[in-house]
């Protein structure tokens, strides 16, 4: 900190400041932080203090949609409210970013259920840790699938083995995402067309 | 845009105008903004606003120094109010991030100057259009150098042979950095060793 903040002395303490604080952004290098910088210094005004306004509007009313649990700014996101969609389907997701590549297909019209992690003894990541108590409340309103998307990873394949022996003796039908998702593979990098073919492919479980 | 406001309706308006704004950024891609907007709403509010007020200050306040010509937020910018450098050695460079690849060397003690263009025919950029009215200001004083750092493309060339015959009646050597700089490469983005040797090979113009 102390090496990078002598490093761009040559600007002056504000712009090195801004240098620094994208710099600390996750996958933003020195150059790229710089030449952000650049841009953001030759905007007009205006825009940004949209930008700036909107860092700490979004950070300030971030809240997780209570039904879902997906990150959102309302009480209720987007998703859930929507009266068009089938609540009676619910795909099981990681995260909110897993939501967010099934939602990018446009082809899955059901709802979600986030699980803001997998389980993982590694990492200590029981049961209890993920919002399972939530999903299980949920499945006691009218559902007739559930299907489960965590990824493939040994973590997501234990996760999805977990709520499948649990979700089972409601009697709902549980199925899981085909394996069309490579294997370690992290869902929000995998392209629309495979998502969509691992969809189809769900199978019982 | 409109698109990509659609695309992003399940996060909430805040969000997804959270991430439209990052995406706007050149070089972040829908998916690294994405990324950057999870890590911001994720961060402590009061880092969140700080980087904010970074982004507002920097802007407001950046301007060219009164000297040089580089982006600072000072009216005379760090190196050209440094006694310690020697202001009697200049280096012109097309931009301050072609300053700042020299700063980074570490090895350079003489001051710039800061043309902000190249002479470009082609763009419609002449003489007048780059600061080389100011830079002849400059030469009145006491300098017993200029070292011509503008890039090896054909603008930057162009550039150097019109400084050099501009300058050379004033009896101030002229020089130019050796081309170790590779032919049509953007000086930012070259090695620090290449700089420097640069630098050492410069050749009497």
């Amino acid at each position: 900190m102390g090496d990078s903040d002598s490093d761009m002395d040559y600007y002056g303490s504000q712009i090195s400041n801004l240098i620094e604080q994208l710099g600390s952004l996750p996958g933003i290098g020195s150059k790229t932080a710089q030449r952000l910088a650049f841009h953001i210094i030759s905007m007009p005004p205006e825009r940004v203090e949209a930008l700036a306004a909107s860092l700490t509007q979004a950070r300030r009313n971030v809240r997780y949609c209570k039904e879902c649990g997906t990150l959102t700014d309302q009480e209720l996101c987007p998703i859930c409210s929507d009266l068009k969609r089938d609540h009676r389907t619910i795909m099981v997701v990681e995260s909110s970013r897993d939501l967010a590549a099934y939602e990018k297909t446009g082809h899955y019209n059901g709802v979600y259920h986030v699980l803001q992690g997998v389980i993982s003894p590694q990492l200590g990541i029981g049961p209890s840790d993920i919002r399972l108590k939530e999903l299980m409340q949920r499945l006691q309103g009218d559902v007739d699938e559930v299907i489960i998307a965590t990824g493939s990873s040994l973590e997501g394949e234990t996760t999805a083995m977990y709520i499948s022996r649990l979700v089972k003796p409601t009697g709902i039908r549980v199925t899981r995402i085909a394996s069309g998702v490579p294997v370690g593979g992290d869902l929000e990098y995998i392209d629309e067309v495979t998502l969509l073919r691992a969809l189809d492919g769900r199978v019982e479980l």
